[in-house]
C-alpha cells in the first residue's frame, strides 16, 4: 500500500529569519575544541547532506569518515607540502601575511571527513550530463554546503580544507581511482562563533561589492 | 569606531527539525504558476546567497537576471537542441522514458537566473585554488543551494537546467569569456509542493542505498 502523502511544512518570517542568521552566521573553522562530536549526530547529518539536489538524481557524493591516526597523519603531512609551496608563489609582504594564516584544523578537528565524486556511477543515466558533464561534480558541492549548514544549526563548525594533493588523498584513503577528491572537512565545536569572514580578520581579503555580482539582460 | 560584536544566534530543536523538513522537501521544479516574484525577494535571495563560503574568499559568483524575451527564447533554442541531442543517447523503453519527461520550466517561469563564475577574478589572491582549481567552481555551486534552500523557505521553487550549451549561453547573455556557466535557473511558484523525487515519480531513477556513500578509513 502506498504511504499518504504528508502535508507540505510551512515556513513562517521567524524561521526564514533564524534561516537568515544561520546562512551569514556559518564560518570557515580552523579552531576547534578537544571535545568529541557524537557519531549518531555525524550520521544524521550525512542523511540530510544526501537530501541535496544531484543531476539526474545521480546521488554521486561519497563520505569517507577518516579515524585512523596514521592516514590522519598522512592527510597533515600533505597539507603541509601543498602548503609549502603555495607559500613560494606569494612574494613580499602578501607572503607574510600568508605565512601567519592559519588555514586548517587538522591536528585538533575531532572529525575528519573527506568527500569524493564517484566519476563512474551509473545512477541517474547521464541524464544532464552531456554538455556540462562537470554537474556531476557540483552535486556533490551541493551536498557539502547542506552538510554545513545543517551542522551549523547544531553548533559544529566545519573547515574545507583544498591546500591537499588529491591523488595523495585518494592513495592514503585506499578509494577507488574513479573517486576524485571534493573537498576534505574538518568538523568539531568550534572555539568561537563570529560574524566576520576569517581571512577579512586576518587582512588577506574583503568582502565585494555585491552590486558589482549582479547584471540584468 | 568598531561596531559591537552581536551576539551568536541560538538554534533550537525546533528550528534545527524545520530546517530538516526545508532539506527534505526542496525540490528541483519544472511546473511553475504564472504569478510574478517580487524583485526585492530575488535580491534578497541574492544577498544571502553571497553570504556562502568561497574559496580564499574570492567571492566567484556572477548572477545574470535574464528578462529579455530575445534572450529567453535564445536559451530555450539552445535548451531544445542540447536535449534533442541527448534524446538521441538513449535507445529503447529509455529513450521512451526520457522523451516524457518535463526537465526544464523555461517557458513558465518567471524569474530566470543564470549564474557564472569568474575565472579571471583576483579576488582571493589565488588562495585555497593552486592544488585544486576548481574549488572556485565549487564556490559559486555553494551559492546556488544556499539560495536553493532560502528560497523554498519562502516558498519559492528552483530549477536547474544543465542541458544547455555553454558557450551559446554566454554568447546570448553577452558575458565576457571568463565567466563560466555553472547554472541556469528557472525561479518560480511551484505548481506543487511534494517530498518525492521528481525523477522517482517519473521511474527515471530511485534513492540510493545511503549506507553504501559512507565509508570509514
Amino acid at each position: 500500500m502506498k504511504e499518504p502523502c504528508p502535508a507540505p511544512p510551512e515556513f513562517d518570517d521567524d524561521f526564514r529569519a533564524k534561516l537568515g542568521d544561520l546562512i551569514r552566521w556559518r564560518r570557515d573553522v580552523r579552531r576547534f575544541k578537544a571535545d568529541a562530536v557524537d557519531p549518531a549526530l555525524v550520521r544524521h547529518l550525512l542523511a540530510l547532506a544526501s537530501c541535496s539536489p544531484s543531476v539526474g538524481h545521480s546521488q554521486p557524493w561519497r563520505f569517507v569518515l577518516v579515524e585512523s591516526a596514521e592516514r590522519r597523519a598522512a592527510v597533515r603531512a600533505s597539507f603541509k607540502r601543498a602548503n609549502a609551496d603555495a607559500l613560494q608563489s606569494y612574494s613580499g609582504e602578501q607572503k607574510h601575511l600568508y605565512a601567519r594564516l592559519k588555514l586548517e584544523g587538522l591536528e585538533q578537528a575531532p572529525v575528519q571527513l573527506a568527500v569524493f565524486v564517484d566519476e563512474s556511477t551509473l545512477v541517474g543515466s547521464g541524464l544532464g550530463r552531456r554538455t556540462m558533464p562537470e554537474t556531476l561534480h557540483y552535486s556533490v558541492v551541493a551536498a557539502i554546503q547542506t552538510l554545513w549548514l545543517a551542522a551549523r544549526a547544531c553548533g559544529l563548525g566545519i573547515g574545507w580544507i583544498s591546500i591537499l594533493e588529491p591523488d595523495v588523498i585518494n592513495s592514503v584513503l585506499d578509494v577507488p581511482p574513479e573517486w576524485q577528491l571534493i573537498a576534505y572537512l574538518c568538523v568539531g565545536w568550534p572555539e568561537e562563533e563570529h560574524l566576520d569572514h576569517e581571512l577579512e580578520r586576518a587582512g588577506w581579503e574583503s568582502n565585494i561589492d555585491r552590486s558589482k555580482t549582479i547584471l540584468v539582460r
